[in-house]
C-alpha cells in the first residue's frame, strides 16, 4: 500500500482502534486479535459460534443456549410477543412469564427465528445484470436479479434466502438461513425488571436491567429442536480487561455515507423522525395514563417509541457535533482524488436535493407515517399482495417476492389481538400529520379524509373493519383480486383508495433518489475497495457480524470515571418503589439470596448498534458470558464513527443472569437445562 | 462609501429589497419610499402613527382606532385574557364576546398596554459603563447601568422605560412608554372563527382567518381614555399593488447573528426546542381530547405551543436550507477583514462551544422547562421577590427592577382562574423531562423529586399549594423574606428548594455565554456600523418599527400562484363544518349578508415577524386598510432573512373586518363607533 493510500486508509475504512469494527465472518481479522490478545479464533470455533447465533427476524439477535433447542435473547426482543399471549387476567409483561414444562412454552405469533447456514459471493452476477444502467432501469435490474437469486436458493418454507449487500454495494452476498417459525415463550421477567429505569436510565450505565428472555424452537413434527449447534454457559464470570465476544446482527451503520447524505440526515431527516416521534410519545403516554387497560395495551409501542426517539436523539446530537462531520469531510477530500469519485459525490448530493422537498410526504404516503396502524398495515398487505402475487416473481415489489412469501403470510396471518382503542387514536395521529405536513388541499389529503375530520374517520375505519379477525384476512388474502375487489371493508377501501399515489411517491423515491445513491454508493465503495482492499469491515446491514473487544468502563468528558460492572447490590440501593425504579416483588422477597457483590449488568468495548440486542456475550471459549441489551449514550453516535475511548456496549452479566433466574424466579427447569450445558 | 465597503453592504446590513427592512421610527428610509412610491411620510405623518400604535406588554401589537380608547388587535394576542374572563358557563373563547355597552366591557387580569412617548439615545452612557469590562463584569455593569436609566426614567405607575439594545448592541436607546394597565375586552370572534383552519392553516395564505379583537383602554378615573392620537378606518380598502405601512413590534430577528450562533441555533437550540414543544403538543391534544372541560381549558395553551413548533419548524427549515449559510458565511468572510472582527468571531464561537452541554440543563432549570406552570412561575416570583427586593436596584436581577415593579406586580397578583388539572399535568411533563434529561442521579433532580414520581409531586404540590388564591400571593408578596421563609406551601418549597441551583445555572450562561455573546455582538455590531453607517435597520427586539410594502401574493418554488386578497365566498367554500374549518352560528346564519367578493385576508410584502401580530395595515393617508394577524411559511425564515419573493405578511382586510362585525356579529355599538372614526 502506498503512502498515499496508507493515508487514505488511516482516513478511511480502516478501523481507527483494535476494538473497532463489526466483522462478517469470512473476514474475521484473525490475526489481528491474535496480536492483540493472544488468541486467534480457530475456523471451527467461528463455524461453530456463527451457527449458535439466531437472528429474530423482528430485528433482534439470539443465541441457542442448550441442545434442546433453547434460545436467549432481550426481554425487549420479543415485547411484542409477551403481549400477544397477555390479555387483562393474564398480563404477562407486568407480572413476567415462566413455563414449568414443555407443554406451558406458548407460541409466539409473530416470531421468526434464522440462523445463518451458507454464504456465497453473487456479486459478479449482480454487476453484470446492472452493467451500464442508470436510475429506474438500474434499480429494476438489481431488484430483479436480487429477487432471481433469492428464489432460486429459497425452496420450501424452512430456507429463507436473502441477496445482502455489503460495502454500501461494493460486495453482494446471498446468505441461506434456515428459517424456524415454531418460536415458543419459555421466561419471561417482568417488563419493569427488563427495562428497570425505564426511558430514563435506556442507552445509560450503570445499569441494573435484566433484560432477558428465554425462547424454545420447535420443529415441524411438533417437538423442541435438536441442535448440535449452541453455546454453553461459562463457568467463571468475565472480569474487567477479558477479551470478549459479540455474534449478532447490528441493524446498521452509515460510517461510508458520504457528507452530504449525513447533513441531509442531521438537518432533514432526522428532525422529521424525531419530531413525529416527541409528538407520538407525549400523546401515548398521555392516552396510556388515563386507564390501566390502555396502560396494558400501550406500554410496549411507546417503550418502541422512546427508545426510537432516544436513539434518534443520540445520532443526531453526533451529527450535530463539529467535529464529527469534520472528519468525515477530510476523508471525504481524501478519497476525492480517486477517479470518479467527485462525480459520484456531486451526482448523490443533486439526488438529496432532489429528495429534501418530497421526504416528508414519501414516509408520510408510503413509509407508514401517515397510517400509523396495524390494521391498515394489514389492509395495504392484503391489497397490494393481490395485485403483485399474480406478477411474474421478479417484478414484484421486493416484499412480495417469491422468497418473501413465508414472512408476508406470517405476518398478515398472525394471530394475535389488536387493540382496537390504540388503533383509532394512532390513526388518529396518522391523519392529522398527513393533513399538517401536506395541507388541507392536498389531493392525497383530500383521498383519505374526503370531508371527515381526522378522529371521525379513524373512528368508524376501527368500528367497521373486519380485518381484526385472522378468518377474513386469510379469506382475502386467498381470494386475491377478486376477493379485494368485492371488499366492502372500509379499511381495504382505504388502502386501495391511497395504493396508487402511494405507489407513485415510491416509485418516485426509488426511481430518481434511490437509484442514485445506491448506484454513486457502489461507485464511491469500489473506490474505496481500490484503495483499501477489503481489508475493513462493511456497514452494518442486519447481517451476521462478530465483534470482539474487552470489559471495560470508561471516563466521561467531565472527568468522571464508569465502571464496567454493576452489582445486585446496586440495583437494591438504586430501588424507590415506584416506576421506573421499581423492583418487583420476587425481587424484593428474594432480597439477600443473591450476593450483593454478584454482578448483574456489565460495559464492553464491542462495537455494537441496535440489532445486536439479544447477541450472546461470549469468552474465548465460546462460553456465554453475557448477554448484549443496549449500548451506552455513547455508542449512539456509532452509527456514524466508534469511538473507542466512549463507546460502550451493555450487557447482563452471565453470572448475574444465571443466579437471578434460580434464586429470585425459582426458574429451576430452565436452570437445570443451562447448567447441563455448563463445561 | 468605497467600492469595498460597498460590497461589504450588498453582502452585510444594507437591504437587499425595496421593502425588506423593520425600521425604527427615528431613522425611516423615506427618500426611499418617495423613490420607490412617489411618496415621502411627514414627520408629522410619523408621529401621529407612532403615537396611535400601541404594545401589548405580552408580545403583540395593537393600535388606537378611535379618539375614546378603543383599541384593535388580534383575537390570538388576547385569547389568554378571554379564558380568565371565561367559565364552563359562560365559554367567550367558544362562542366569543360582545360588549354591547361600556359597562360590559371585561377588564382583561393580564393585559397591559404601552404608548411609545420618547426615544432617547444612551448608547454613550452605557457604553461608558462598561468600557474595558469583560466577561461578568461587563455583565454587571451593563445591566445595572441600564437599570439605573430605567429608575431614573420610570417615575410612577403610569410610566414605562426600557433600554432597548439596537444593531446588536452598537447602539442602545430609552424607550419611554405610557403604561395603561386597565384594558377591558370589547369584542372577540368566536375562536374557531379567529383561528378558522387551525393549525394546519396556521402560516399558510390563502386563508380566511377572522383574527380580530377590540379592547378599550380606560383611564385611572375609570372612564374610557380620551386620545388625540388614533387612526381612522379606510373607506376604500387596500387593492393588490397598493403602498402599504405596518406599524408594530416585531418580537426578534436574528440576521445579524454570526454564523457559529445560526449553526448552534440549528444543531442545538431548536432543535431542543422542538422536540420539548412536539411531545408537549402531543400530550396536550390527548389531554384535551378526553373531556369537554379538559379541552376548554387546555386549547388555549396547547394553540400557543402549536403555533411555536411551527414557528421554530419554519426556523429550522430556513437554517437547514444550505442556501441561507452560505450567504451567511460570504457575508461573515467579508466582514471578517475589518479590525477585531477575527478575534469576535473566535470568541463567540468558543462561547458557543462551552454553552452546548449546558444549554438543555439551563434551560430546563431557569429557563422554566422543567416547570412549566402558572403556580411555579407564581412561587419562584414571589421566592426571588423577597430575595430581590431588598437588594439595592442595580444589583437586582433584571426583572425585579424598580421599573419592573409594576409588571411583576401584575402578573405575581393577576386575578384569572389557574386550572389546576392541567396545571398537574403540565408540570408533570416538565418534572419528567427534567429527570429524562439529565439523569435520574442528577443533584437538581433529586433535589426536586427526591423519592417521589413525577405524577406523584405535581398531584401533590398542586393540591397542597394555596397560590390559587390572590390574597395568599399578595400576603406573601407584601410579607416579604420573613414571610416566604414561614410559608409551609409545598410550591413555596419547591422554589425555595431549587432556586440556589437555578441561580447558578443562570450565572454560569451569563457569565461565560451571555457577556461574550454581548460584548462581541457589540464589537461585530460596531464594526458593520463602522463599514456601514446606520444606513441599515437594525434586528427586531420587541420595539416599535415601522416597515413598507405593497399589497402582493407570490410564486410557490412548483410554480403555482397565489392571490393577495381571499375573499368571504371563499371562506364559506373551505368551510367543512368540522372543526378546524367549521364556520360558527353567525357565520352560518349570516351568509349572503356579506357580498362573497368581498376581500377578507389579504398578503402584503411588508417585513414583519411574529410580535407583529395586531399591527395596524395603514394606507398613504395613514387610515386603517387592515389588521396584521399572521405571516406565511415563507416569513418563518424571515427569522434570519428577508426573501422578497415569497415573504408574505398576513391580515385580515379592512373592508372585511368592518362588515363582518356589523353584518355578521351585528356589534352596532362598535361599528358606529369605527364608522365614526372614518374619514
Amino acid at each position: 500500500m502506498s503512502r498515499r493510500l496508507l493515508a487514505l486508509g488511516l482516513l478511511l475504512a480502516l478501523p481507527a482502534a483494535a476494538e473497532e469494527g463489526m466483522w462478517t465472518y469470512d473476514a474475521f481479522p484473525r490475526d489481528a486479535v491474535e496480536k492483540a490478545y493472544g488468541f486467534a479464533p480457530s475456523q471451527a470455533w467461528l463455524d461453530h459460534l456463527r451457527l449458535s447465533s439466531v437472528r429474530l427476524a423482528g430485528g433482534c439477535s439470539a443465541s441457542f443456549v442448550s441442545p434442546g433447542g433453547l434460545v436467549m435473547t432481550n426481554h425487549h426482543c420479543i415485547r411484542s410477543c409477551i403481549e400477544d399471549l397477555s390479555s387483562p387476567k393474564n398480563d404477562y409483561l407486568a407480572k413476567g412469564f415462566l413455563a414449568r414444562s414443555a407443554k406451558e412454552e406458548l407460541r409466539c405469533p409473530k416470531v421468526e427465528a434464522n440462523q445463518l447456514v451458507e454464504m456465497t459471493d453473487v456479486t459478479a452476477r449482480l454487476e453484470g445484470a446492472t452493467q451500464g444502467k442508470r436510475g429506474a432501469d438500474f434499480n429494476t435490474a438489481l431488484k430483479g436479479e436480487m429477487s432471481r437469486i433469492e428464489s432460486e436458493c429459497a425452496q420450501g418454507p424452512d430456507v429463507r434466502c436473502d441477496v445482502v449487500t455489503l460495502f454500501n454495494g461494493g460486495r453482494y452476498q446471498l446468505y441461506k438461513y434456515r428459517r424456524f417459525q415454531d418460536v415458543r415463550l419459555v421466561f419471561a421477567p417482568e417488563f419493569s425488571m427488563a427495562a428497570f429505569g425505564g426511558d430514563a436510565d435506556n442507552f445509560n450505565f450503570p445499569r441494573y436491567g435484566f433484560d432477558a428472555a428465554f425462547l424454545r424452537v420447535w420443529d415441524a413434527a411438533g417437538q423442541p429442536l435438536q441442535t448440535e449447534h449452541w453455546l454453553p454457559w461459562a463457568k467463571q464470570g468475565a472480569k474487567e480487561g477479558d477479551l470478549v465476544f459479540v455474534s449478532g446482527h447490528p441493524g446498521g451503520t452509515e460510517r461510508q455515507r458520504t457528507v452530504a447524505e449525513l447533513e441531509f440526515q442531521r438537518d432533514v431527516a432526522l428532525p422529521y423522525h424525531l419530531l413525529y416521534l416527541a409528538e407520538e410519545r407525549g400523546m401515548l403516554r398521555e392516552y396510556a395514563a388515563s386507564s390501566a387497560e390502555r396502560w396494558r395495551t400501550t406500554r410496549s409501542p411507546l417503550r418502541g417509541v422512546e427508545n426510537g426517539l432516544k436513539a434518534l436523539r443520540g445520532r443526531h446530537q453526533a451529527l450535530a457535533e463539529p467535529g464529527l462531520l469534520a472528519d468525515k469531510r477530510a476523508a471525504e477530500a481524501a478519497l476525492r482524488e480517486q477517479p470518479g469519485v467527485d462525480e459520484a459525490l456531486t451526482a448523490t448530493a443533486r439526488a438529496l436535493d432532489t429528495w429534501r422537498p418530497l421526504f416528508a410526504a414519501h414516509r408520510l404516503k408510503e413509509g407508514g407515517d401517515g397510517f400509523p396502524s396495524e390494521l391498515f398495515d394489514l389492509a395495504r398487505g392484503l391489497v397490494r399482495a393481490a395485485e403483485e402475487l399474480p406478477k411474474p416473481n421478479a417484478e414484484r415489489l421486493p416484499e412480495f417476492t417469491e422468497a418473501r412469501l413465508p414472512s408476508l403470510r406470517q405476518r398478515l396471518l398472525r394471530d394475535a389481538p389488536i387493540p382496537a382503542d390504540l388503533e383509532r387514536v394512532r390513526l388518529t395521529f396518522g391523519f392529522n400529520k398527513l393533513r399538517e405536513t401536506l395541507g388541507a388541499d392536498d389531493a392525497f389529503v383530500r383521498t383519505v379524509l374526503g370531508r371527515e375530520a381526522p378522529e371521525e374517520l379513524a373512528r368508524a375505519l376501527v368500528k367497521g373493519t373486519k380485518l381484526f379477525d385472522v378468518k377474513e384476512r386469510q379469506r382475502l388474502l386467498d381470494g386475491g383480486a377478486a376477493a379485494i375487489a368485492a371488499s366492502k371493508d372500509p379499511l381495504v377501501l382505504l388502502a386501495r383508495r391511497v395504493d396508487a399515489p402511494a405507489r407513485e411517491t415510491r416509485k418516485r423515491y426509488e426511481d430518481t433518489v434511490e437509484s442514485v445513491l445506491k448506484k454513486n454508493g457502489e461507485l464511491l465503495a469500489r473506490a474505496r475497495l481500490a484503495a483499501l482492499g477489503t481489508s475493513g469491515y462493511p456497514d452494518a446491514t442486519f447481517t451476521l457480524r462478530l465483534s470482539y473487544g474487552t470489559v471495560q468502563g470508561w471516563t466521561e468528558p467531565d472527568g468522571a470515571r464508569v465502571a464496567p460492572l454493576t452489582t445486585f447490590a446496586g440495583a437494591y440501593a438504586r430501588q424507590t418503589g415506584k416506576e421506573p425504579f421499581r423492583l418487583p416483588d420476587p425481587w424484593m422477597k428474594a432480597q439477600g439470596q443473591v450476593p450483593g457483590e454478584t454482578p448483574l449488568d456489565v460495559a464492553t468495548t464491542n462495537d455494537i448498534i441496535g440489532g445486536n440486542s439479544g447477541s450472546p456475550l461470549v469468552d474465548r471459549e465460546g462460553q456465554v458470558v453475557g448477554l448484549i441489551f443496549d449500548g451506552n449514550l455513547h455508542s449512539l453516535g456509532g452509527r456514524y464513527a466508534y469511538v473507542p475511548e466512549t463507546h460502550r456496549a451493555v450487557g447482563v452479566h452471565g453470572e448475574g443472569l444465571l443466579l437471578g433466574l434460580e434464586r429470585v424466579y425459582g426458574a429451576e427447569r430452565l436452570v437445570k437445562e443451562l447448567r447441563a450445558a455448563r463445561r
